[in-house]
């Protein structure tokens, strides 16, 4: 499937922010890709069973550990369900708008149920590594299941918020133990009328490394700030990446109640040893 | 992009090891997407540099928490460094066969190294929910390049056994501190004489729950340790998804060394207060 592509087929100047930037291998896939930005205005139209089934297969087919699957989905299409998740998320109200969200669930209780079923136990659960990768498999599934909302002409967008309040999430969702609520997904059509783009990234050479970490992939930092910079300001925003970054990782004030979070997991039974 | 697909144009009756399975919406990048399979076998033919950059803009193109982007990417291709690096990944020679083999650092070392420069602080990054993030967006990021991969003709399996000598992986990669290789990917030409298929995944509806968690999913744990043990099967090999899943979280034993990651993530400076 692959062809040559200019610039403006393969999206790669929006994504970085650069005119300049090229790829020179491309394909309607990698395009698809390339043109992501986060939808958070919706049209009324439902999102069909037949198009989330779409999803959850693409999910379902990501890569897992030891084909462990450690997770589950949950599609919550009840307004008022919504409305209530949305308000356990920092209020964002197209968690609300959205006429489905999927809230992507870190299960290893599947796997502790199969154990008790079998009178065994599975230690391994009790570790940082194994709680990990029920994250790490979660996030594979759920970002095949954004590429194919894409390609079905829906858009989406991440809610990490779902983390701020866990306990009521979990009772909202009837959550059993060894489960957390990951993150959430908010997918619809997109509402032409939102204002938004494609957010460009670092400079390639600043995250990609050639056979070791090279420090001097920062140098590239500043060229970054600047069009960030420059994006933001066609949205009324200001700031630089650098003073995006330092403003959200200040502290504990800044994570939205999530710095309790291994506490959280340890009670949930999602332990770090 | 949508169209109506039959159960052989969808891919959905081998992802769920089901000749009843099938999709009522796809298209080629679901089809795509659902036939993922591991590829552990390469031919001799290099991945260029050109798809090497299509894969890590894909790879941008994800969504990441607040564009903190808190990854990075190192390609390797010196044999010797491939090597040395299966070597300390449970030998798997796949890794040095493989004409590149990416490790993808999970990379809060940037954000500190700005606050650093800044003359500030970024304390969010003591948090578990930090290093978290960092691990789940090096996941979305990855897993858009398998995707590219694919579509570009290329196959590629996730090398968990990158954390099974953090230490000896991080010398050998140059890491600097408060980065981790969260996981190997190795990516080639698939050698069509490998023995592998579609691997078949739980029922869609044992992952997939509405409105809320439905534990009586567990149900059809029975169906696929069945459908399981049929595939493994037709490659000589034995066991159901049950009595996988069972001896590969058994314990520490069980986890190649990784059970002391939590340890290792604080000696790295990605801590999991």
């Amino acid at each position: 499937m692959a062809d040559t592509a200019t610039e403006r087929l393969s999206g790669a100047a929006a994504r970085y922010g650069d005119a300049d930037a090229t790829l020179d291998v491309a394909n309607d896939v990698v395009r698809l890709q390339l043109a992501h930005r986060s939808v958070r205005r919706f049209t009324g139209r439902d999102v069909t069973d037949e198009e989330l089934a779409a999803l959850v297969a693409a999910a379902q087919s990501a890569p897992t550990s030891s084909n462990l699957q450690p997770w589950s989905v949950i599609a919550v299409r009840d307004p008022e369900r919504k409305a209530r998740l949305a308000r356990l998320s920092a209020s964002q109200d197209f968690v609300a708008q959205a006429p489905l969200f999927l809230v992507w669930i870190a299960d290893l209780g599947r796997a502790r149920r199969l154990a008790e079923r079998a009178g065994t136990d599975v230690h391994a659960a009790d570790y940082l590594e194994t709680t990990l990768i029920g994250f790490i498999d979660t996030a594979l599934a759920a970002q095949n299941a954004v590429v194919a909302a894409e390609s079905l002409g829906l858009g989406s967008v991440f809610v990490g918020a779902i983390r701020n309040r866990p306990e009521a999430v979990a009772a909202e969702l009837g959550l059993p133990p060894h489960t957390v609520a990951a993150f959430g997904l908010a997918v619809g059509e997109p509402d032409p009328a939102e204002r938004a783009d494609v957010k460009p990234r670092l400079p390639q050479e600043a995250v990609l490394h050639r056979e070791q970490y090279d420090r001097a992939s920062d140098d590239l930092i500043p060229v970054y700030d600047e069009r960030l910079e420059a994006y933001n300001r066609r949205f009324g925003l200001k700031g630089t990446w650098t003073d995006r970054v330092l403003t959200r990782l200040k502290g504990p004030e800044s994570m939205g109640g999530r710095h309790v979070l291994r506490e959280v997991l340890e009670r949930f039974g999602l332990p770090s040893r």
